[in-house]
């Protein structure tokens, strides 16, 4: 599991009063900086080889500004070219927000290409550790 | 159904070189906005009545910076107090981004409370138009 | 002079009530879409050419969601390598926000590199007309 | 001096390749948390009492994706009813975007209102620390 401390930002609030529901995309998005690095261990974004193709948000809870939220992010499973993550987001010990987000691995010419062997064992190893 | 026209911005995109992920959300929220008023026609947000529930995206083909993009939506169902839109990011004449978000219609309490019968009937008679 | 409508997003609120203070950049950079078009007709973003140097935002009024914004972009001055920007948001009439930019023109190496012979008369034209 | 560490999302990158020029506001508002806490303990956002007046940022280098940047947050003056803060973005060891912003001080009716004197003194004796 990757754990990413967040502080929500004035301007993530809106003015119905909590923080606006388009926020949760951009904080799972950070939430996946270490996952993104066992891609890319010198974490440059040229030739990206992971690709969203459907996320689900589902809100549980308002979150607020002023108190810390903590992002969690664990690999659901692993397909051949594909990698689902599922997502929390943790405010006053409660999920108020959760994720869950499809990606495909891609190569330079973006077509669909196989997960590496050597970063597909490493997943696999965190993925069972989070299921123990 | 709406229809919304937005011009994509530089700070919509990212540096694998499209669109990023994170901002169909706020797109969608803004081809809300004429629905939005049927609920309140003074466009204020005090008392907001509608909550995001839960909103589902997924990716078809890459939105690029430099050519307008058309935000679709349409009412697909109405529950006694819940909402549910489909809508679609157009570019170039194909859909390259679809969504679906359900909002739940809430009282001052922030308790579901039911969608009242004037705006149910006008959203019912455009759910009906839109599937002719 | 450049004239780009916007329609505040609920996103680009604030749980003060207002259009929070970070969003004008993003209005003022969404202005200059038809400006960056004279450096780059078909609006590619590869090896862009500007780069912002300075920005100055002013608040005069609040900016506030439901009516739509008029952004303003003038031409206010042309150095050899630079070039000045004035910029208003303009909301019910009234002049809400004020903004000044500087860019510099750089080349591939990211170096300043004087602006190019024909987009300097074409701006300087511009200019002009602003100025009648 | 308020100190904050941010990691800079893929999201805030632009397709040029480096941090969007509007994301800089964003990060400076994020490290003004501990300073806004000064007039509001209870990190409340309800009547607000800091408005924006207008501020600057300018850009030295290029801020890039994948290296934490620190947000430097100083008290620089402190007038009747407003304040003015220098901040700054450090990566790599140096500073690379540098912001002023000026704030007034505003009461329920949203009208300039003198600093209480207990904040007044502990910004003021915060910004002797800063200038020692």
């Amino acid at each position: 599991m990757y754990t990413t401390i967040i502080a929500p930002r004035v301007s993530d609030t809106d003015a119905v009063g909590h923080i606006n529901n388009t926020v949760p995309p951009a904080w799972f998005e950070a939430g996946r900086a270490d996952l993104f690095a066992e891609f890319r261990p010198d974490r440059s974004l040229e030739n990206w080889p992971l690709i969203v193709k459907k996320y689900t948000i589902t809100f549980d809870h308002e979150t607020v500004y002023g108190r810390d939220v903590t992002v969690e992010c664990r690999v659901a499973s692993i397909g051949r070219t594909s990698l689902v993550l599922h997502e929390t987001i943790v405010q006053d010990g409660r999920v108020s927000v959760t994720g869950e987000v499809v990606y495909v691995h891609v190569g330079e010419d973006r077509r669909p290409t196989p997960i590496p062997a050597d970063i597909r064992e490493r997943l696999t190893s965190q993925l069972e550790e989070d299921h123990v």
